[in-house]
């Protein structure tokens, strides 16, 4: 029985609010033999309050040894199997810059790269122009006209953009035009089905347009097209869950992922302050909110392990005027790991703190990889957080009699 | 590939016994932050003396979050996956009056109701009659002859009551015909493919004449039908297993679960004592024993937590005899959670021992909640249960060369 069909199935109403913090990247590694991680370093007294009071564990966010996105990392604390439900790199990138995708949409990322007189790529990058010569190549590229078609191209930065194939029947089957080497011609866009040589059609007019366009525009002089993703077709938590979603996030990415299952993104501010007022502001207009904190993540991507202490520290502070609002059942985690050792998103699973009433308290008395470990909530596929905070707030009623 | 198939491949005939004891709703919750669940505070130095000498775990009765009914809960335990197989909700009504449902039978959990001079119910539950009356009405109903199906009209209590058509070709897809509110008239069944609509037939028939027989018993002068459902198909565990299996058990559904998967139900007697006796009775004729013990479910959902942990105290104390029979396997085990605090069955995981000579011991000393978090069998998912017991019983053999 697929997990969605049997949440649908025994999901009761009730007026308990569940509130997500996503710290991304929050889980970490020692950066020497005997250490401590950043979570363990921080000093978190509130953090530490809250895994007394609740139950801990690790989150697998997808499986043992995989190490995920942003995207599947989100859609599995969201409750979707990261497996089942994907998310192309087309629609991320869009996300990411905020653009607002919806169901007739083919999203694609693009490279401004350079050509010889033979149409042959001398440099996939376009010797990294800078981010004001991309936005004024994008201008250049969106006066194009497809018939059939809307057309979108917006900047992201340096050489990368996004276009966007808005119509009907458009599908997502196609190839890159990338060769990925240079010393090759851009491929032609080749079509797997009928409704993706309907956009394949497309493209090829694009780029050739775009080659007469931009003829004189060396180093930026052509471009490839990689990603071709549709929207995804995804339920809405509110169809899942019946719940009435809210998104306080910063960054466009994540709140285009929370858009994606149907939550209202609601103006969260700068700062992580601004964020838990916005949760005060709204707290009477949803029965769940997920509220996003990236600076886990970039600090951890940057190897600055004291930087990640510092930032986990910050979101520490807050947490007493989040527990001030009383919900039912918050959640604390992160979609994966961001080891500053690594400097990247890892595999290893990720701390997570549930506090409720209902649960049942283990022997965690401070929040860290280590003492996850021994939680009550063992190792778990992250696609199971959604039942369990379910089941605490008192959402799900029994299955069989 | 299919669990079951898996274990039809490898299993290997051998004489060795293996002793499930189910006490219902085993697992807990403490009353108090820092407090002990029931088991904790229960005194059992030979629960204590099985989980230091076998292995402890924690078993997840469905997934994570989702609690179960006594259906799901024990068809996991037995190994059948909760998910897969489905027992409806008449089954599981005529299950618990014992009613020995077999595989031509399509079976309905009734309400006796009280419907106005124009049809129209008034009152659901017909004022909740005595069981006396109950059983008087169904005595009348019993009378209905419907051509082509066999008809068993069978008190439960107050106003429920179960009734079985019995015949060929009897589909199960029938709507419920209790609209679920007053002020509206009984619905027509509707099958909704051909075996179905024979079964409708029959049910308006029934209800036409029910209607004429009851006219002047207001209050219970109409009925309602819901959860209509066929009798199961599922091989049986000596199909799967190879096990020669026997139930004792004092309560009418579990008797009836156990039937479901073939075991043979033998008479128990009414106490644990008696249960334990039967054991030894049957000891020889059976490779297989389920034993089903009631108490800790019932305090629980009562939310008597002393009485919980005094009905765990009398399991201990019958321990000993059931180890003096030195069965290969033994497991014990719950079916789900009942916290008495919570009064109703939960999704928490639920303590599980497995003594036998080989398993690998771990470091848990006391058999309780917050131990088995540390067991070596981990959190597991209960339709793993069987595979343990087989594995450690010497009756399965090695998947692959």
């Amino acid at each position: 029985m697929n997990l969605h069909d049997l949440i649908r199935d025994l999901r009761e109403p009730n007026t308990t609010k569940i509130v997500l913090v996503v710290a991304d990247g929050l889980g970490g590694l020692p950066l020497e033999m005997g250490g401590k991680t950043e979570l363990e370093t921080a000093r978190t007294p509130n953090l530490d309050g809250c895994a007394r009071e609740g139950v801990c564990g690790l989150s697998v966010p997808v499986l043992p040894g995989i190490t995920p996105g942003s995207g599947p990392g989100h859609l599995g604390l969201f409750g979707y199997d990261p497996l089942e439900y994907k998310i192309g790199r087309g629609i991320l990138e869009a996300l990411g810059i905020n653009f607002q995708v919806g169901p007739r949409d083919v999203a694609v990322r693009c490279n401004f790269c350079t050509v010889d007189d033979k149409g042959v790529i001398a440099d996939r990058r376009a010797g990294r122009p800078t981010t004001e010569r991309c936005v004024a190549m994008c201008q250049k590229l969106a006066a194009i006209k497809v018939p059939g078609v809307e057309l979108f191209v917006e900047p992201v930065r340096e050489h990368r953009f996004v276009v966007v194939f808005r119509g009907d029947n458009l599908g997502d089957k196609v190839n890159d035009t990338d060769p990925q080497q240079v010393g090759a011609e851009p491929l032609l866009a080749v079509g797997e089905d009928e409704a993706s040589q309907h956009t394949a059609k497309a493209v090829n007019q694009f780029v050739a347009e775009a080659g007469r366009l931009l003829k004189h525009d060396a180093p930026t002089n052509m471009i490839t097209l990689r990603g071709f993703a549709r929207y995804p077709k995804i339920d809405t938590m509110q169809e899942v869950y019946g719940l009435k979603a809210a998104c306080i996030a910063v960054y466009p990415m994540y709140k285009g992922l929370a858009r994606l299952v149907g939550m209202d993104v609601v103006e969260a501010g700068a700062t992580l302050s601004d964020q838990v007022e916005t949760l005060k502001k709204f707290w009477d207009a949803y029965d769940f909110f997920f509220m996003h904190y990236k600076y886990t993540d970039s600090t951890g991507e940057d190897g600055n392990f004291d930087g990640k202490v510092e930032m986990i520290e910050r979101l520490d502070a807050e947490i007493p005027k989040v527990r001030a609002l009383n919900p039912d059942v918050l959640i604390i985690t992160g979609d994966h790991s961001t080891p500053s050792k690594l400097k990247s998103h890892s595999w290893h699973p990720v701390p997570t703190l549930l506090a409720a009433r209902t649960c049942r308290p283990d022997a965690v008395v401070e929040f860290g990889e280590s003492y996850c470990l021994r939680g009550g909530l063992g190792q778990f596929e992250a696609k199971h957080l959604m039942s369990l905070a379910m089941a605490h707030a008192g959402r799900l009623g029994k299955y069989g009699a």
